[in-house]
């Protein structure tokens, strides 16, 4: 796939969990030389010589690529750097590899969240502790179940950055023959659907476990797409993006898909568990529990109404037991359909 | 519910099928009284004496109404009549029934399909062959699986009509406490929603059918709404309805509810057997296999791009494999993501 006179593009890829790992296959697939940095030796060393990550990505043999714990020798000479860390600690983990990064690299997000208590997107995060220009930083989201790229089921996603070259650049280094993005400009609404679906999807799973079917789910994930859209638009971001495959695509597969973590989470709780519980039984991190609290506190400070959003937060933080979220969002008045509504 | 010093709204319903059969429970459950009207004697009786149809709606008590085979009985005094049978044969019952509706009623369509040869609507069906002004025909349709609604799971509907008084009347005559309509003067955009989203169904099922996961059916998901929203607007319709409960809902719905019969249909086309083995296996009409000749025909009329449809129709008229759809669709260059993509 690359051209056998230039060289490959090097990729250095932070976090070897399921979504970094399985990215890193895709880099990999469409021919970039890849190190994948993780705390833990033994997946480095089971990547490097084993060619799989069995924790994350059971049954799955992957390319060629170097697994590393050491982020001097993961990060030099890398002309992207993909960031797949969770995202409550992408602060300190990028602050401490900052002078580790070359200059021109382009840095691409996988990270869906919101940072507590600052309420930031990932890209703004990144600009931070990495002092980095937003030009620089590019976001990577769509219908995009790790384990179903994993397999190598064909696939599409967006490229966000506000730097088309920059966008087009990654976009090249990701493209194979099951793993097709496209780029965007709209890195804000990028950014914003990937955080929002989390907290949309537990809202689902909690449905789901109380025993509503198709119908009520549908409900949530349409006046869900419509609460993100609505915060999106407030901040600044293009209502096409909602709509498209990192808006609408990724919150139908992640809200459909029994491998969705806040999903399954959201499952748990519907069917009586506390927050405590389902964490344990999920055994893994769900964005959404995080994340839902930022969402409110920027739709707060932005006056935007996001009733669902405040369902969450309040049967899994206040106590709102679910039957009467489901039945609140339900009996709601709803007079137009539009974002307005 | 209904105000007793008032007499309850009569309602005649058309078509004893799950869909047919649950509306009439719906406004049955709402305060009106319902005749409900079949061809089987058998189930006319069931309904009346035994307050189930066992055929569609098993497990189900049915509150009070009249089963009959006799139209004139069904239709007289009837303020709102309910259309529910299947779409192609809309027209010769209608016409056959034309007398028998009394001048004021208010005619609800439950269908969702365009008549072949003729591309219509069913609301254009229902003006033409009843001899009514469009005024006086409203159009239902939401994220509404019969068999849940059944149940008496919360659902939301829309309820459109270019008359806002005709559409409030039948909003008020099947509002009830796990139904609720909203509504809506879009007719055009609500009636193509409920037409085109069975034939993405079928486009999911087929991908289902192959083995694709969630990825992969969020995006032909997306790009369906994509497709409907572009016709529809070619059509005259409102933007807002596709991203409403009658476009997107009833999209995620249909797509994604074991339910489904186009869905059904679709996942075995998708596992190998032809339209006709697909058929006598899921022993019912499925819309989408009829529909999607005239929604094509339809977009080709109007000089839409409509590759879902277009993929559907080669699979099951013209002996496209699955395979090669799916991988077209996904292969096709998508520089926007807009509806002009």
């Amino acid at each position: 796939m690359t051209n056998p006179t230039t060289p490959a593009t090097r990729v250095a890829v932070l976090g070897s969990g399921s979504w970094g790992t399985t990215f890193a296959m895709v880099l990999a697939d469409a021919g970039c030389d890849v190190r994948l940095w993780g705390r833990s030796a033994d997946v480095a060393e089971e990547v490097t010589t084993q060619h799989t990550n069995a924790r994350y990505l059971p049954g799955i043999t992957l390319p060629a690529m170097t697994g590393t714990t050491d982020a001097a020798e993961a990060l030099a000479d890398a002309q992207i750097v993909v960031v797949a860390v969770p995202s409550q600690v992408a602060r300190a983990t990028l602050t401490a590899l900052r002078d580790l990064v070359e200059p021109d690299a382009v840095i691409v997000s996988l990270m869906k969240g919101v940072e507590l208590g600052t309420d930031e997107r990932m890209s703004q995060v990144i600009v931070e502790a990495l002092d980095v220009p937003l030009s620089r930083v590019a976001v990577v989201s769509g219908p995009n179940l790790a384990l179903e790229i994993a397999e190598r089921q064909p696939t599409a996603t967006v490229v966000a950055c506000i730097d088309e070259d920059a966008a087009r650049f990654v976009a090249e280094a990701c493209s194979n023959p099951y793993f097709r993005p496209y780029t965007n400009d709209d890195v804000v609404g990028v950014e914003l659907c990937g955080a929002v679906k989390n907290v949309i999807a537990l809202a689902v799973g909690m449905a789901q476990g109380r025993g509503f079917g198709s119908n009520t789910i549908a409900t949530v994930i349409t006046r869900g797409l419509v609460e993100i859209t609505r915060l999106g638009l407030e901040l600044g971001a293009d209502a096409a993006t909602f709509s498209g495959l990192a808006g609408m695509g990724d919150l139908v597969a992640t809200c459909t898909s029994p491998l969705s973590r806040n999903n399954t989470l959201g499952r748990h709780i519907g069917e009586g568990m506390s927050l405590e519980e389902a964490v344990t039984a999920t055994g893994t991190t769900a964005e959404g529990a995080k994340s839902c609290r930022s969402v409110l506190d920027l739709a707060s400070k932005h006056g935007v109404d996001v009733p669902i959003t405040s369902g969450v937060v309040s049967v899994l933080y206040d106590g709102l037991p679910v039957e009467d979220m489901a039945r609140g969002l339900l009996s709601r008045p709803q007079k137009a359909e539009g974002i307005g509504g």
